[in-house]
């Protein structure tokens, strides 16, 4: 019996102004499911950390309402936070095949594959969750078995795209489900959440395939070596290169961790088809001639210590960029890896190689879709209430004008924040409150454990350097018995600055002289002279402000 | 009386296989004359630096030996590291008007305005400068009163392009002096150096005209205030936004500090047409409906301490976004500002800003030749060598490529690196050795004072943070009597890690002892003992690296 007033809440937890860390929560009276569990990359003021994992802080309150966590496909900022959140929520999973094969690697990286429960599931099941009913639909993305979500619920079905675009001869053969994104349309649709990375660019993306017939007439005129760049997670366009190489008989090395990992997982699943023979180990490219050698490599992303900038900059243990070498970087750098992409590309042209690389082919597709393939999946599904997902403020904004210039009316899109609650009946829609949301910083082991001060003293650090001031007081008459010593990192270089360092221990003495003088004692009082004096000194002498640290020890 | 085996020699000193800080000596026999003096924004690695000049180091060996400096434009990359050269070595400078405006504002602000001595010239004119000859030839660009040069020497003229684009349209009137290169070309020109920023672009670069046709297109439908960021710079972009101002009754404000500056420079040396009356200050904008406001800011590379951000964020004194205002990006994100773009915009659309930028719009244009431009100035100037510059290594290697597709033979085109000295004859050429280049840095006051000893430091300090172990010693037996005292800074958050921090003090205590067991009383070693047990410590319990600075005191 459903009570009149239930509402169902949809609740996203990343994903909404940002590039990464999808996570988004569908909830209806004492149950919850998750929709994916992704990671982002750190800001480049997040110094030192290694990843971002959305704030469960709401599931560790709800946790025994969490029923499951439904996955849309295997990259990063989709499932890369699952074995830090099921640490805390352990909830069953449900994905497919390659999806799951992905996930099943991180588990077992973090030791944690027999605490799991995965569930497989196939493009056109439905899953009851609960009073939910979860429709995997098959779509199109730049990794396979990339699925769409209809989630039927007591108020209405929700449809969640995922990452996807429309490409009408996939690499696998099979296209897109839009037949049932019609009929879902036909029947009513209450909300869609749609992938608004690729929002700006008008038109369609290009289709997968037409990546394999840059690499036909590539490699049909090359003699020497074959280098390809690419993503990892990207297996049909690893396929396309291992077409490729078939037609032009030549031999393929996977080089570079997650490449080795992912092809191992797609090749068991079969998801990546390549005779046996035909995989060679990188440590005996030598042993063929280079006319029939191909390498598939990770490090498009000039990513410094991946494969290939190792090869470029010759820090590879087992292969080493050789004059002639044709390499090419199929795929686009991420916004903030522009430089790094350009660096290693220098690189490899030092080397001798001939680089090809996005301006100059068409060596890569995105995985999102543009435009008009947004138009068609909005003109399709027809839904009462749109929420733009996956795209950074600017992105959910166009999406919403786009979304508006199709006919909806604007009341009934919602540009939201991460943590924001949309609450819906089956005719109504708004804004009903807020959950915390946002970044925990993972370091090393440590999940959360550092934050804004520790980053405002790694930036500080990192700018200026320190100075570590030390003195000895007698506990007696706290009369300085030693010091100040003074030992400065980051700062200047102190072989060259001895009249700097001389200098900054004379305006100590002379501070901590007057104080003296005062009857000043307090410790506190004694650091922030220190401090004090110090700073003063060293930006009239160097306009830089290094951080002080003042230490008293008492004898 | 010139002897046979005098040779002419090129030597650049920055701006090849690099964005930025050019500068290119030209020697012949006793006398050197310096084609530019750049500097260039510090990568990411560079933490804390300010700014970074090219080594110099062959000019103070050889300073009685230069001449002059001559510039081919106000851009930072090529006047910025003035102010620093001339300390060293004081030479006088030719430049045209607006380009030793911009320079002079550089002098004041170093405090040095009354020591250079600085010359104008206009295109056309031609200084002698010892044995050289240096002609002074319009070009386009994106800052007024640009010129490449044609330097004649006694083995044969060389051409600088400077920083062009062929722009058939220019905004003051004035078309690059086409007939000039052919003429030259015409009478044989030795070598030609020419800018490859743009060379792996196809086509043409649009004339700057085409934006003000934007600008014309966006004004007419906005009843809103308008917020245009550009570079400072580019006079003709801002004459474009006043010219479609006046057309549509709008006042117009400027800011920003260098916009200001700049706009007062070309006001006053005629590059920059404004009625006076149209000018307002940023503080009085309320004084006047929003339909009758323009605001020409900087910001356009997401500067975070710039005006447009200041604006986004509400940390502007005087002004701040207002919903409904129309903000015009009129630039491209430089590589490596994408992020800081992209913040911008999104704080701008959170304002209820209508933002629009390069991919919704036309409102920008490189100021860089593509590729069909370049091939016509090679070949109307037919060299018979060619030194590609300013660009990186694939911009050069691209560059050479297009002069050898034009037909000219590789031995005679030269990928080189800064420092490397062709030396030609006039029918030969060849690299002859290599002089002192690279990075200055600058750092507040100290220029070169930091290196990489220093950014070493900086850079594990930001990533993981330090902690300072202090330990009093007993001077007459070495045993401790104070400490371990532990203060730790961007690293983990200490008031939740007081179990870390004990432990910490624990494992140093227990390594003193030891040592104190084994009789073991030198510093180095008590040091590198404290060093070893908590590196082992800190990285099994957080799989991180502090930096560790063990300091002993005596007493």
């Amino acid at each position: 019996m459903q009570r009149k007033d239930a509402k169902l809440k949809i609740i996203p937890l990343g994903g909404l102004n940002e590039i990464g860390k999808n996570m988004t929560v569908i909830e209806y009276k004492n149950e919850i499911i998750i929709v994916d569990c992704g990671l982002s990359f750190p800001e480049d003021e997040m110094l030192g950390i290694d990843v971002v994992i959305p704030d469960i802080s709401y599931l560790l309150k709800n946790r025994e309402r969490v029923k499951a966590i439904v996955l849309t496909h295997g990259h990063e900022d989709h499932i890369g936070a699952l074995p830090y959140v099921l640490k805390k929520v352990n909830v069953p999973i449900y994905g497919t095949k390659l999806t799951l094969g992905l996930v099943e690697n991180k588990f077992k990286e973090h030791n944690m594959l027999s605490d799991v429960n995965m569930n497989i599931v196939k493009p056109g099941d439905i899953i009851k969750l609960g009073r939910f009913k979860v429709e995997f639909i098959k779509t199109s993305h730049s990794i396979p078995d990339a699925v769409s979500l209809a989630i039927d619920t007591p108020l209405g079905k929700i449809i969640h795209t995922g990452d996807f675009k429309i490409d009408y001869t996939p690499i696998d053969g099979d296209i897109m489900n839009l037949h049932r994104f019609a009929q879902l349309g036909s029947e009513g649709v209450l909300a869609l959440l749609a992938d608004s990375t690729n929002v700006e660019r008008p038109g369609y993306t290009m289709s997968e395939r037409t990546v394999g017939e840059t690499f036909e007439n590539i490699f049909k005129n090359v003699e020497s070596r074959i280098i390809v760049a690419t993503f990892a997670s990207n297996v049909h366009r690893v396929q396309q290169i291992i077409n490729a190489a078939l037609t032009f008989n030549r031999k393929v090395a996977f080089s570079g961790r997650s490449m080795v990992n992912v092809a191992n997982v797609a090749i068991e699943l079969g998801y990546l088809n390549v005779p046996k023979d035909m995989i060679i180990d990188v440590s005996d490219l030598n042993k063929y001639p280079d006319n029939e050698i191909v390498v598939i490599t990770t490090g498009s992303q000039g990513e410094p210590m991946s494969a290939l900038s190792r090869m470029a900059s010759s820090e590879h243990r087992k292969m080493e960029i050789q004059p002639g070498d044709k390499v090419i970087i199929s795929a686009t750098p991420i916004p903030g890896n522009e430089i790094k992409v350009s660096n290693v590309i220098n690189l490899l042209f030092e080397k001798g190689a001939d680089v090809i690389y996005e301006s100059l082919a068409d060596v890569h597709v995105s995985g999102h879709a543009c435009q008009e393939e947004l138009k068609l999946i909005h003109s399709l599904v027809k839904p009462k209430y749109f929420i733009p997902v996956h795209g950074e403020y600017r992105h959910l904004r166009q999406h919403a004008s786009l979304a508006e210039s199709l006919g909806m009316a604007r009341d009934n899109i919602f540009v939201i924040d991460n943590g924001k609650v949309i609450e819906l009946s089956n005719d109504s829609a708004r804004i009903a409150g807020t959950v915390d949301s946002g970044n925990i910083l993972v370091d090393g082991l440590g999940v959360g454990d550092v934050g804004n001060i520790v980053l405002r003293d790694r930036k500080h650090l990192s700018e200026d350097g320190l100075m570590v001031v030390v003195v000895t007081i007698s506990k007696e008459d706290g009369k300085v018995i030693a010091g100040p010593d003074i030992i400065s990192r980051g700062f200047v270089y102190v072989r060259e600055s001895e009249d700097l360092i001389d200098g900054a221990k004379l305006v100590v003495r002379e501070g901590l002289k007057k104080c003296e003088s005062n009857n000043v004692k307090e410790w506190a009082t004694l650091k922030s002279v220190i401090k004090d004096v110090l700073k003063g000194y060293l930006y009239q002498k160097t306009k830089r402000r290094p951080m002080i640290l003042p230490i008293i020890m008492e004898v």
